[in-house]
């Protein structure tokens, strides 16, 4: 039987799972205005972000009002106890495009990436936004094949990161140091933002059937 | 009265103090074995971080238990909500100390940092570990005066991490690109320990008092 409570815990989960979605498409469009030097697209990421803020302090007082009025326990209590944890991951993913924004805007009318990493930025973008649309997608179905995907996405992160390091290490890298801390910063940001996702995927499906797919496997997020 | 009740949630803020405590000095630890290169320490840090995980993970348990079996409400329960926040906010600071303890491995037996920048480093350190002690003497005290020192610590961080930066800029940075990439690292792990240290204060200090002192000053832990 469904029940109110049930209701509001799901209605909780879309909410986070639109957060995930939300910040995927801001680190697209963070990676379009570095790759474009686009000031006007950087400040609309930057204004955007109090959405994903706004969301977040939503998303915490329902699970809080769940907690208060309903007094969970057991499963019904994990579920939100986990809630309360993913915000504060989701919140992370959104801060991380904020972030790339904002060293887009401020290199204008320069272009922060020398051209060479160009490729290496697109394809991260790519990735993010497909990892917030993955996340949102495992809130909602809590479907441990999605959540899996996931790790694959982030591996594939991982790996772009680890070919960008070693441009920079290159002895060929002709862009100075000013644009290698740059890089080296704004690949982390993409880093974390991959970890962030996994662990909104982990703690779902971990909450939901009580193992990791691929445990063993795990990219711990701390690393 | 005191209640059984309240006195396992001041276990609880103890426990989260002592995690606050053992994160500083892991970072003090990790910068000694930065600065001298010293593969011992790097190792005993690294190990040593088990057991920060596993109070983390003892810390979680003991707040989910107090919700499941007390169903506070009102403050109380924001006590908890908090208490499971600031789980995963110190738990990164642990992380952070790891970090920079890995790559004091990895470079060994050489330097990972030029000699040049050791002074901000050995500096950061000294932070790091007076940050640890000041969120945990919040954490016990809730004490408001205190919580702001930590605001000033955290300045005293972003001055440093600033002037690192400047260095690394300057166009008589003769240690390459590789050694670039490291300290770029480096002085985010040690910046981002210092923003997890805030954001601890200021959960318990909104939480005990409903504000944070100089609220508008306050660095937002995303940045």
């Amino acid at each position: 039987m469904r029940t109110a409570y049930h209701e509001q815990l799901d209605a909780l989960s879309s909410l986070l799972g639109e957060m995930c979605g939300l910040s995927g498409r801001a680190m697209e469009r963070a990676t379009q205005a570095l790759l474009q030097a686009d000031l006007v697209l950087a400040e609309a990421v930057i204004s955007d972000h109090d959405q994903i803020t706004a969301m977040s302090a939503k998303a915490e007082e329902s699970a809080f009002v769940l907690l208060a009025l309903q007094a969970p326990v057991a499963r019904d209590l994990r579920s939100i106890v986990s809630a309360i944890q993913i915000v504060a991951d989701i919140d992370r993913m959104g801060a991380l495009a904020l972030h790339v924004a904002k060293i887009a805007r401020r290199r204008h009318p320069q272009h922060a990436l020398p051209e060479e990493v160009n490729g290496y930025f697109a394809e991260m973008g790519r990735v993010a936004v497909e990892l917030g649309n993955s996340a949102q997608d495992v809130l909602i179905t809590r479907d441990p094949e999605r959540a899996a995907q996931i790790q694959e996405e982030d591996d594939a992160m991982d790996d772009l990161h680890r070919h960008l390091f070693s441009v920079m290490m290159d002895r060929e890298w002709k862009h100075g140091v000013a644009a290698a801390i740059d890089v080296t910063l704004l690949g982390r940001f993409y880093e974390r933002f991959a970890d962030h996702a996994v662990e909104v995927a982990r703690r779902v499906i971990f909450q939901a059937i009580g193992t990791y797919p691929n445990d063993d496997a795990l990219t711990v997020p701390n690393n």
